[in-house]
Parts: structure tokens; sequence; C-alpha cells
């Protein structure tokens, strides 16, 4: 499969704290979601996990991008899932597409978290790890079903969900 | 996006019966998790679902997939994902390969009902999602996070897991 | 059954909304939960739901806090459920039990919302049931599988669990 | 809390089985169920957990009812929750309640298994839980949000039910 999926933070993996009242972080969820996908069974043609970050995407800063970017550079893997918040989706993405890697590198993220009823979550991986797959090089985001080329799409914050520019 | 979501039952759209206490087929979970997976939301570009059979694929006769060829071949949609038992997904798909349609058809399912509790399923809807709309024509099974070619697959029924043949 | 279950807000009733990425309310869990329970299901002894409020118990008022004794006081029914946020439940408790109602009315809530995974919220609720149809006429506190009476509970925010005074 | 929950199987605690596509039992759900519902945690006043049987309750004979008998008549507790098939719930309440122990035991079940969507397993469980510790000693059975006396239920196996019979 030669698959690796970084883990950055945002809606995707927020957890709720029952003694805050708060969503924040704890372990990322991918690697409970990616067995259950039975991607990552035992045996089967593993995918490699990677948590690099925990950060709500409003509070990610350049130097957190070019940690990304740096995990892109390093990885062995040329077919990458980045998960990551929805804000700033957007800003990483063009810092990874500028960087013109001969890499497949789709992010994706959630309008719900992972562990929260009626999530999108789930879905949007599986789409990611297949456009990683099967999409030629370049950097993409995957939101709502749909495959979005990094310079051609904006988040609609009224509607939830992301649009191509053109 | 041009997709059609073609459901014919098996363990991803199994229900829970309490009068019986068994596993049975009502209404399809389809038509909610693609809502839930935000790519039916009103006034994105939707895709076409349709709900053709509600079958155990132990149950599926010639017949019946010959009515999966059918949908297929009349669909106005380019790229489509049929919803299938894993147990003859194969057969279906072999069918369906032998016709070459200039159509990308992914044929996906479950190990576990979507409405149990560590499902697979809506992870495997988004992969196939992604494949139809980026894999070129032709006849594919996605499960496990893998795509594979109608003609080089088989499950791996001990291990609950599609393999390549070579 | 002969049961009414109020709703006033709290943890327990939060929903997830993904445009502003926080926890609000909308309408409450509670009918659906317990149709669930299959409290609710049709030619059952049915119990009585009553929307009063939807409010983090924060945010709860004096005024909030006799809306909740009236809504006691006008109920035909003599045993009560109040589904409410824990961070003030012991105040509102003491505002119901210093009234002396001839009534045994059990407040509740939840450490983790209902639709959020991992939730004891259904547990609390069927326990709330339970102790407001079996307990002596008074007022309680019920969370983590025990009952309190109304003077004799605080919650210890940092273990996130109810205890005995004494 | 001096209480003690007795798992026996039944649908409750059934799991999906991906490898035959059936329902069977494998470790009980309960202790993550009870911990879920914040009844075991750490430093709590814990309740005590017996993995005796996991039958579907269509399979037990008179000598697992006696097993039952024996774990209560045997328990240091004298608040017991019996997790039982509802099938032949009432045929092992009968067992038990002529054996008049001074113990409050409540069995209780589930028409969906914990692990399926829109169980009422949890619900079923606080509840049974709530009135171990509340009514007075004798035999009962909790399900739908009510509490029956074993010589006065039936389940209505076309509503999927229990009822009084007077």
């Amino acid at each position: 499969m030669n698959l690796r999926i970084i883990a950055t933070g945002g809606t995707f993996d927020k957890h709720y704290d029952p003694l805050t009242g708060t969503l924040s972080f704890r372990d990322s969820v991918l690697p409970a979601a990616l067995q259950r996908a039975r991607v990552t069974q035992e045996g089967a043609q593993a995918c490699v996990f990677e948590a690099l970050l925990a950060l709500d995407s409003l509070d990610m800063q350049d130097t957190h991008r070019q940690q990304v970017l740096q995990s892109c550079q390093r990885a062995a893997e040329h077919h990458i899932v980045v998960v990551h918040g929805t804000d700033t989706m957007r800003e990483t993405a063009a810092i990874l597409g500028s960087a013109q890697l001969d890499k497949t590198i789709v992010l994706t993220g959630a309008m719900v978290p992972y562990l929260i009823d009626d999530s999108d979550a789930f879905f949007n991986l599986g789409f990611a790890c297949a456009a990683a797959q099967l999409a030629k090089p370049g950097v993409y985001i995957a939101m709502n079903g749909q495959l979005f080329g990094w310079d051609n799409v904006k988040k609609n914050r009224e509607l939830g969900r992301f649009e191509a520019l053109r």
C-alpha cells in the first residue's frame, strides 16, 4: 500500500473532556480508526501512522506548517494522507503544493469529530486513503466526497462544506 | 460528481431485528450514510442513489447479477459504486468486468454491518466513492483500504480480508 | 408508569455544531432516547416528556430554578426525572428539596453528552427512571450508579463524579 | 453500593463475528459498560462483576438456572443484577423467586445488543442497577423502563416488550 497517514489534530481528532466540558486533544483516534477500517490488521500490507501535531487548525503557525512539509518530504512513502483541521486546511495545502514534491498528498479532516455521533470523519478518511493511492502526484483536499486541487478550493463556512473556486 | 451508488444488500446494509433476534434487511442505510458524509447535502453536487436489491450475497443468483449489470449499463453516470455482500462480490465483479463497459465500477461492502459498533462500512464507502471517481474505467473491488482489479482478488475467509491473487 | 421527564439542558443534551465547532443546544435528545429505551413505544404505558429549558447549568439563574420547581409542582405525575447540568445540579436540587413536595424527584445528567462516544447519559437516564419510580418521596441526585439525598451530595470536580458528604 | 452484576449472556451481550456473519458471545461487554457508566471508576464505591455464563437464553437448561441461583445464594451482596436473555428470563426469575432469598435480585436484558446501534441495553442496565438498590427484597424483571414482579410478567413477542399479567 505504501501509504503514510499524518495526524496534525483538527476537529477530526477532538475528544470530549468530561472534567472541563470542552473538546480538546488526547491520543489520536487514528490508530484505532485504521484498525477498524481493517487497513492495519496484522499481516496486511500495513500503512504507516505518524502522530505529528495535535492542534486546532486555527492555532497552526507557519512553523507548524513547515513541520508538516518536512514530514511529507522525509517520508519514504509516495502516498500521504494528512488529517488536518478544516479552518486552515487550505493554507497548509498551499505550502505543501508550492513545494512541488513528487508525491500524492491528500489533506482531509472532518466537520464533526470522529468520536461524536453522525461524524463524517471515517468516510473522509476512507476517501482520502483511496485518493492518496490513485490521484496523480500533487496536493489535494478531500472533503464531502470530493477531491479538490490545493489551489482550487475554499471552505464555505455558512454551509459547512468545501467548494471549488471555479 | 457524476456518481451513482447502487445498493444490493450484503453485510454492509444489515439491520438487527429485535423481534426475531436476527440480522436482516430493511430500508438501506445508504441514504443516511451519504448525508452523514455530507455528500448529498442540499445544494451540493449530489450523487444518485439506487436501491436495487437487498440480498445476502450468498442468496444472489445469476439473474440478480444480471440486474446489477443492467443498472450499470443503464446508468447515465460513468462512476459507479456497488455496495455488495463480500461472499460473492468477486462473482458479481466478474460479470461486470466481462461486460467491458466504459465506466469505472467499484464494488465494496463491509465485514461488520454499518449499524454495528466498530464497523468498517463507512470507511469502505468513502474509499469506494474516491476510487470510483479516480480510477480509470474498469471494474474493481475496494476492501480494507485497498483497490483490487476484479480478476485479481480473493476473500481470505480465515482472516476476514481481501487479498490480491498475485 | 406515571412518570414525567423534564429536560433543562446540561451536558446530557449538548449537540456538536459543525459550523461553530462548539457544543450547544438543539432539540432535546430525550424523546429519541426514551424511544430507544422502549419506554415510549406505541401502546406502552407511556411517560410524559417536557422540554422546559435548554441551558448550561452554569447559566442557570434563580428564575430558571423556580421554573423547574413550578414544573414539578404543576405535574400530575408523582414520579419525576429532571435532566440537568452537573455543575449546579445540587443548587437546583436544594430548591426542589426545600419545597417539600410529596413527590419523588430525581435529578440526573451526564459527564459526557449523550451524542458523544462513551457517554454515561443513557445509563444515568435508566437509573433515574427506576429511582423516580422506587424511592420514597423526596429529592435526589442520581449519578455514577448511586442515588444521593439532595442535602448529602457534592460534585468532585477533580475526579468527575458525585460523592456523599458524609 | 454493595451491588453484584452477574452476566449470563443473552441478546445484551452478543457480538458480531465478522468471519461467520453471525451474532455470538465473546468476553462480556459489561465491564466496559460499567466503566462507561462511571460506576466502577477507580476509588468509587465499586460494584462486583461476575461472568457466570455466556448463553442464548433459549439454550439455557435447568442446570444453568441452578448455577444462577447458586451465584445469587453465594453472593456476599444483597443487591444483585442478572443480565439475561429475554426469551427465558421469566423462567430463570421463577427459579430465583421460588428460592425466597432475602436479597433484591433484578433480571434485565436487551431487545437489541449493547454493541448495535439504537440498543436499549445501557438504559436497562442503569434501570436495573437502581432497582436492585431500591426495591425491597424479592425477584424482579426490569425491561422497557418498568419493574415487574417475577410472577407478574410476560414477554409480548409480537410487540417486543414485557408486560404485566394483571
